[in-house]
């Protein structure tokens, strides 16, 4: 945890907290916390700032906050990705959110394993637990938009086009000739195949629908790793 | 596995192949391999190419080879890490291996827990093994050189420089003033922190020794994911 994630509800006055159960525990084991120790705090899609610990005991723990700052920029990045399997999602949904993609989008394709559709892990509750976590490792209080769609046609053919609009828009597809450029600027849309890749069929309907299949060069890299390195391509 | 990896003892003439053990069941599990059957192969510090079942049984295949192809281009990068608890160790050897770093180095530092140093993870044989996983991940053939250094000073003052020599050098340090620029091209050395950072010390010793500090930028990332979204940022 290096960032203190506050709700509305955790405020007793306009500069004073309450907080209990998980983050109480985060700060007594992460934070170490005691009177007068201090840590980054922000409120959730609001500012960041500072907490001191004004007091703190078994369960709960009071803080005096001052959040004067900005959080840190978001990615202009709608990534798409082919809901991978369970533990592999859980890490795309952590690296993306921790390196500020703006929307996500887990969606149906032909190599997915039915199975991934029945995941607890995809539950809206599950879902928010594991963005607040990485908010709280990146620093950040804005959570991303995140969304799932079962349906691959219509998806693509319905929605794709106005998400696309505008932006860059690649598919990963390592057969194609192109190749992904070194480095990504502005509006972006991202989409990753699942293991085993899209089928010529679903990227058909990708490039008919504004998106380009480039490669994304010679190494194949497991998905969570491969979100992350494209990722880090998008600059200024 | 995206490649068979191959070693010299594995030939049975030029062009022909016996494995057994854990390539065997990879074939039959991951490739479902049969007789005609061809998936991608290369040797050990060689060349990569094709690779076709002749014959396979319970225990063993043998595979007709041709290998034509270089593999790819390694980063000319050395990855100097502070020693990761075990499990982010083992993420990091794999992400920077597939990634196609040249060489790492993983170092004693002030914060780095003195248990991580007792790990079977960092034996030879465990390394090895997790290299050549990473090779097949990747469709690499050509292992990084892997090195353990367990006093710091001794290794920032005598041999960090002549490694940092020529390099563009730069530390993780989220306090420094300069940032990380987003795209770096030629020779890179790369010094990343422990959990919690390095301390003042340190620091100040790799600046010493011709390693510039720099902020990797305002999202604090896990340490293998920090590693993946900065060698991303390292092209021609």
């Amino acid at each position: 945890m290096n960032l203190l994630l506050l709700e509305e509800a955790d405020f007793l006055s306009e500069s004073r907290v309450r907080v209990s159960g998980r983050r109480h525990r985060q700060l007594v084991e992460v934070i170490r916390a005691e009177v007068g120790k201090r840590c980054k705090a922000g409120l959730l899609n609001g500012k960041t700032g500072t907490a001191e610990v004004l007091a703190i005991d078994a369960e709960t723990a009071e803080l005096a906050v001052t959040l004067d700052s900005v959080p840190p920029p978001k990615l202009p990045v709608t990534l798409i990705a082919a809901l991978p399997r369970p533990k592999t999602f859980l890490k795309v949904l952590h690296t993306a959110t921790v390196m500020g993609a703006k929307r996500m989008i887990f969606l149906e394709s032909w190599k997915v394993d039915k199975s991934y559709w029945s995941t607890p892990l995809i539950e809206p509750e599950s879902v928010r637990e594991q963005i607040l976590l990485a908010l709280e490792q990146a620093g950040d209080t804005v959570p991303p938009q995140v969304e799932f769609h079962r349906r691959f046609k219509p998806f693509v053919e319905d929605e794709l086009p106005g998400i696309a609009a505008g932006s860059f828009a690649v598919a990963g597809h390592p057969a194609a000739e192109r190749q992904l450029p070194h480095r990504l600027t502005g509006k972006t849309t991202l989409v990753i195949g699942p293991e085993g890749g899209f089928t010529d069929y679903e990227i058909g309907l990708l490039a008919a629908h504004g998106v380009t299949p480039m490669s994304f060069g010679p190494r194949i890299m497991r998905t969570e790793f491969a979100v992350t390195a494209i990722l880090a391509r998008i600059g200024e």
